[in-house]
């Protein structure tokens, strides 16, 4: 089995958050992953495109069964009809995940993800999560360029 | 977005059952449809395998998290992590239904994309459901060959 | 924990299967029996009717969100906004399933609880499952009165 | 219907957070609240026991279908097997989420809560989410008792 990495991030984003997925998605499928996302638009759409720039494959996780709404990037899709436990479906497929940007949405798979702690978490930018005297919460680790998220999830691995 | 097809079967199939269910994933495959199976083996893995020897794409949705069961014939896999409540994702993300053989888990699926009702539901060999008159059910329709059940799924269809 | 029975139905059905919910409702509530259903109309309000008639307690769980449309008889309702994947976790809840009438959603809990294959099954009309040859899969039993149904579930056990 | 509130918190838990859970549930039961919890140990046992010391009715939402597993306070349990998906379907039946301590399942609650937006979400001790910059998320709020937490999620109510 290839190894999957799920890229997840707000549906809604800044330029730098596309740009900062494209090239995640792009630098995945490069290595020979699977790059899993939500299906949607923002930042799923970009590491969706980014991958299939690359030639990579793409399997887009839908919280519902709106056809329309998937982006043409998708190699394949999963219309869960879920809603949001979808986010549980992404994390337990994944073998690491890198998030781009912050919600609420994006939370809920990060944290999902440290709850399985069996998996690289790695965070592109987005919310920070701490304690209640203000130290980080051990699990997730921050990378500030694509290129690190990517080799971080990727370190030590032939894929 | 290509068209998805859910081949549906047990687990646990006769060797009649696996030649079909290998035969409707090649026609499948030849045809341009992606496959959609529940990752598991018997008619699940025999369509997964039927299509990859054909160059088709299969995506195996699991009911659990085990890396290990998972067939190398599926392209990529969601680890739903959901049991049998899965059933519900395979059916709804496909475009199309065809189950090979019969099986509780079968049934299931068969009953959900009737349930649905917007798509060819189409058994080969399997149970049958009547009302109790013994009249069958409106909906799933019965193929004889693995041929006429991929026909019937993408008559009209220039996949 | 108190025995949990599973009622489920078409949320558009007979008046027959009308009165048969409302009774099975009933008796499973004197009995002591939890009843669980999809939280919908017809069959489903109708057993949650007939068991908060008797003081019983009824947990309803819904395919969406929608407040609004949950019968003011249920006791408590799951929201599980998971479509009809809640079939899944209707059928695991339960120690027993009674079915009343048929409809595709209806048989995919029973096939659902076939699967699951630890607990009483019974249906009371409905529809009719068989292999090729037309003799009756083993699993599910047929019941011809509410009395009837509830007494198959409860046999032996003092609720 | 009758106001529904999903206390969540880690199944394994400090002595102050048990004492804090049991507090939570005991004042929603006399205020005639539903209690909604995840079904296992720790917060979750507290919040069910304190709610049934007051007479009130617990609704268990539990990701496996370990009936050995499920708390005696417990008045009904639904069996998802659908491991941490659960978590979306008690933040999607909750009117108010009120969570006790911190642990990743408890963010990934917090943080479906927050993605869902429509309900009071109000935090007593616990983990804090924050942007890159330090500043807290606007969404959920933090409290300092159980009768604060109560109150901030039934104001304005006549439950």
């Amino acid at each position: 089995m290839r190894f999957q990495v799920a890229v997840c991030g707000p549906g809604s984003c800044t330029e730098q958050e596309r740009l900062h997925a494209h090239r995640v998605g792009g630098l995945l499928a490069e290595r020979g992953a699977i790059v899993l996302c939500g299906g949607g638009g923002g930042v799923m759409a970009a590491a969706a495109e980014g991958a299939r720039s690359r030639g990579g494959l793409v399997v887009g996780i839908r919280p519902d069964l709106d056809r329309a709404a998937a982006p043409d990037a998708l190699s394949a899709v999963v219309f869960t009809g879920m809603g949001e436990a979808r986010n549980a479906a992404i994390v337990a497929s994944a073998d690491a995940v890198i998030s781009v940007g912050g919600s609420w949405g994006t939370l809920s798979e990060i944290a999902l993800a440290g709850r399985r702690g069996e998996i690289p978490v790695v965070c592109l930018t987005g919310w920070r999560v701490t304690d209640q005297t203000g130290n980080p919460v051990p699990g997730p680790v921050h990378a500030a360029t694509p290129e690190e998220a990517v080799s971080m999830v990727l370190t030590g691995r032939f894929v």
